[in-house]
C-alpha cells in the first residue's frame, strides 16, 4: 500500500478524500492507498482535519514526506494544478491515478498520470484522457474522445464521439460538446453551455449554443 | 420491519413504491419496509392499485391504520407537501427517510426525516438535507451544499459545492446551481436553468444564465 | 448462446460492441451473446477490425450467416436506422434487445425488438419502449413515459413523466422534455434543449425553453 498526498485541501480535495476511501473500501482488486493527508499553501489550513485527515502543510511539509509518497492534485482550476504539478516536478514526485470503483474503463482507455475521475462516471470506447486532468462525479464521455492534460471537467460534463479538448481547459457543470467538435488549449466553457462549433484557443463560451464572449482568460 | 404508507398516488408516488421494493429487495442491511398502500385525498384513486398496492383512502383511512405506520411524502409540488406534512403531524405521525440502494452517503451527510432520494443520485461530503426535501434520480450534489426543508430536485439537478438552498424550493430537471450560490425560501428554477447568482426569496429562474422572470410565486 | 451481429461500424457500434461485452461479462442470468462482428455498407470498413471483431461486410455478407443469427442496429440516425431494418426484415431477421447490466428495469417497463439500453440510464415505472429505439448511456426516463419505435435518445437525455415521444424522433444530448408533453414523429431536438410545449410532427426544436426552428427535417 503506497503513501498518498492529496494536493489542495478546498472543497474539491476533500471530495477526493472521500474518493480515495471509496477505492480503499471497494472489494475488488485494485491498487489500495495509504493517505496521508493534504498539502496546501494556504496557512489558515495547516493543522485542520477534513474527514480524520490532517492538512500537512505546505510544500515544505511535503519534503520531509518519504519520496515513495504519491500525490494527486485536486484542485479544479487549471492554471492553478498546472503549478501545483511543476512544484510537485522539482521535488521528483509521482502521481496517482484515481478512479472511482463505480467506474468501468474498456480495456482501450488510456489514462495518463494524476488523473482523477470519480463516481458516476459513463466512458465508453477508445477513449484517450492525459496527465492530470480531473474528472468531477456524472461525466459522460464517449467513443474516440481526447482530453488532453491539465483540463478539468466540472460535474455532469458530457463529452461526445470524437471530440478533442486541448490542454488545460475548464468544462462548467452540466456543459455538452457535440460530436465531432475540438476545443482548444486554456479555454473556458460555461456551465450548461452546448459547445456546436469548433472553439479556438484561450477563449470562453456560454450558453445554448455556446457563444465565445472573450478571446483571453 | 416497520409499515409504510406512501403519501399521494401519482407518478411520483409510484417511483416511490417501485424505491421502497428496490430497498427491500437490495441484499445490504438497511431497514426493510411493510409497504402498505398510498393516501390520496383525490377520491377517484381510492381503491385503485399500483404496482399491487392499493390507494387506501384518504386522510380518514390513515388515521385508522396503526400508530406504528410512518410515513413518506412523495408529493412534488412544496407547497403541497408542506400540507400534507401538517396534516400528518396532527395525527402525530412520524416518517421514514427513503435511499435508494445505488446511493452510496459518507459518513458527514446529513439527512433529515421524510427524506427521499432517489435512484443515480451522486453525493459528496458534507452535505445536509433537511426534512421532506425530495430528490429525484440522477440529481448531483457537491460538497457543503445545504438543502433546507420541502425543498424537491426534479430528476439530474446539479447542486455545485457550498450552496445554499431555501425552503420549500423547487428545481426542475436538469437545472444547475453553481458554486457558492444561494437560494432563498420558496423558489422556483425551471428546467435546464443554470442559476450563476443568488436568488432573493420567492422568485422564479429560468434559462441559461437564469433571469428572474418574477418575484411572487 | 446466440449469434450475434451488429449493425453499422461506426462510432456508436463499437459503444454497441463494448455493451455487448459488458452483458457477457455481467455475473447475473441474463442472457449472453457470440459477437460474430459488424455489418456496414461502407466498403472501407470491410475486413477492419473493433474491439477485436471484424466488419463482416455488406448485406450480402450478412446473407451467408446463419439464419440464426440475430441484429442489433446500432446507428444513431433514425431514418438509416429505419432503412437497415427494413433491409434486414427482406433477410427474415430477427433482432436482439440489448440492457447493459447497470440499468435496473421494473417489471411494468415494456421493450420491443432491437432495443438497446447503454449504462447509466435510470428508468422508473410503467414505461413503453418500442422496436429500436436506441438508448445511450446516461438517459433518464420517468414514470409512464412512452416512446415510439426508431427513436434514438443521444447520451443523458431527461424524458419526464408521461411524456410521450412518437417514431424516428431524435433527442439531442442533455435535451429534456418536461411532463406530460407529447413529441410528434421524427422530430429533432438539439442537445440541450429544454421542451417545454408539445412539439408537432416533423419539426426540429433548440434552445433553452427549445424553440422550432423548422417544420421539415
Amino acid at each position: 500500500m503506497k503513501d498518498l498526498v492529496i494536493i489542495g485541501a478546498g472543497g474539491f480535495a476533500r471530495e477526493a478524500c472521500l474518493l480515495v476511501e471509496e477505492i480503499n473500501r471497494s472489494g475488488d482488486g485494485r491498487e489500495k492507498w495509504n493517505l496521508l493527508g493534504f498539502i496546501d499553501e494556504d496557512q489558515a489550513r495547516w493543522g485542520l482535519k477534513f474527514r480524520g485527515y490532517p492538512v500537512l502543510g505546505g510544500w515544505a511539509a511535503l519534503g520531509e514526506l518519504p519520496q515513495s509518497a504519491v500525490l494527486i492534485c485536486a484542485i479544479g482550476k487549471p492554471a492553478d494544478k498546472q503549478k501545483m504539478v511543476r512544484q510537485a516536478d522539482r521535488q521528483g514526485r509521482e502521481f496517482a491515478t484515481l478512479v472511482h470503483p463505480s467506474v468501468t474503463l474498456a480495456d482501450d482507455v488510456k489514462l495518463g498520470n494524476g488523473v482523477l475521475i470519480n463516481k458516476g462516471c459513463l466512458l465508453t470506447t477508445n477513449i484517450s484522457v492525459a496527465d492530470h486532468v480531473s474528472i468531477n462525479p456524472g461525466c459522460g464521455i464517449g467513443h474516440d474522445a481526447v482530453i488532453d492534460a491539465f483540463t478539468t471537467l466540472m460535474w455532469r460534463v458530457n463529452i461526445s464521439g470524437a471530440v478533442k479538448i486541448g490542454t488545460s481547459c475548464l468544462l462548467g457543470t452540466g456543459s455538452t460538446v457535440l460530436q465531432n467538435k475540438t476545443i482548444g488549449n486554456r479555454c473556458v466553457v460555461g456551465a450548461g453551455a452546448v459547445v456546436i462549433e469548433d472553439l479556438p484557443a484561450d477563449c470562453t463560451a456560454v450558453g445554448v449554443p455556446a457563444k465565445s464572449v472573450s478571446v483571453d482568460n
